[in-house]
């Protein structure tokens, strides 16, 4: 399982004393990219050499516990199913040290031109890398 | 319907040219917030009334079109559905001038304890606000 | 003087309790989008008309007092000075209710071309708005 | 000198293809915190002892050439000069590639009682290990 460690910086946080829920989304987005990047998938090359980007299209999350100031989290990403055209992704955010779940969610990302942000069908390189 | 008006600036964007899916979550709770505003219930106030803050528990976003720089959308909030502990606002986010609809979702809110963010039982005060 | 009314939600605060500092430039750029606009300064219609786009490249902040949840600012913008290829603005946040200041500074914004990013002269056009 | 590394995701770029230049601030602050880490000086755990945090009371960062998707940071932290009540931290962020100076600035943080975000002197402790 793709894990990637992230630790929690003011900028984090709301006047909860807690990490602000929208930015699971974004430590689910870093995850993903890094777990993305391990398979030799690149999205800035990607889109250089296939004019298509990945978009998120679709996001169901649950925020089960805090974290806080200085907290350091792994973050999951697993592959759930791909189609043709999109992916769904397994999320996880869990506390390093005593492994409490914090959020867990699905993400699915859709291949679109990156001009026209139209849906078109994923490379087969791409889809490839992710069943090797 | 309540209706909330927001503007996308550049902070809202990103490199794709587009909104960052994950600030409709911002964008929707500005709008929520406004909504809980609308009805009474203000909840910096409520914190230190009552000690209890409301906190999102889930989240399920669905991104459907691109908004861009300059866009002016309209994000609406409508109580879904209230419990003892946790309501369902269904919110959804549309382009102002064309009404095309770029995302909705549903969002659940739990009440809590600010200081020690255990589960409670929303104040009645609140309850009677949402079903005039 | 312009002024532009802002709201603090959950997104703006850190677990400080108060807003986070990096999201007075933020409001700032709100404010300033909002005081260009009312000039007849569109960006992103400048871009498409253009090719050109105004960037910050210098930015001078000091935070006085702190805002919290709920608060209402109120954000001024003013050009301070314009030179070819770049103009200064000053702006300050204030509490709308109490006028205390929050915080202040000075924003430089450079004309640039969009596509390759490198300074460019201020079209003629936006500097006849800019001094009526 | 400190250095830490940031690599950039879709978070951190705007409409303009690059790196929104207030998440500079961002990053600066993740360098300065794993960088006060680095002399023993957690902030979390501060707090808690000591009752104070540092808040950030002045930033003038210079922007002097954009970073884009994936692209890997290096960001540096520096003690510029310590008074009895605040810090000035000198800190630089460059493309780890290529070596080039993307931002510049000086950050002031100022010590505050954490519940009256009053000023107050640094503690000794702290003052210690930056002078080592």
């Amino acid at each position: 399982m793709f894990e990637f460690p992230i630790r929690v910086y003011w900028e984090d946080t709301d006047a909860g004393g807690i990490v602000f829920y929208a930015n699971y989304l974004k430590f689910f987005e870093r995850a993903r990219t890094e777990w993305l990047r391990s398979l030799g998938v690149q999205q800035a090359g990607l889109r250089e050499a296939t004019g298509g980007i990945f978009v998120v299209s679709e996001t169901a999350v649950r925020f089960l516990r805090p974290a806080r100031l200085d907290d350091e989290l792994l973050v999951t990403a697993r592959l759930e199913s791909a189609g043709r055209a999109s992916l769904i992704i397994a999320q996880r955010a869990s506390l390093r040290a005593a492994g409490a779940l914090l959020a867990e969610g699905t993400i699915r990302i859709g291949w679109v031109d990156a001009a026209s942000l139209k849906p078109g069908r994923i490379p087969p390189a791409i889809l490839e890398r992710l069943y090797p």
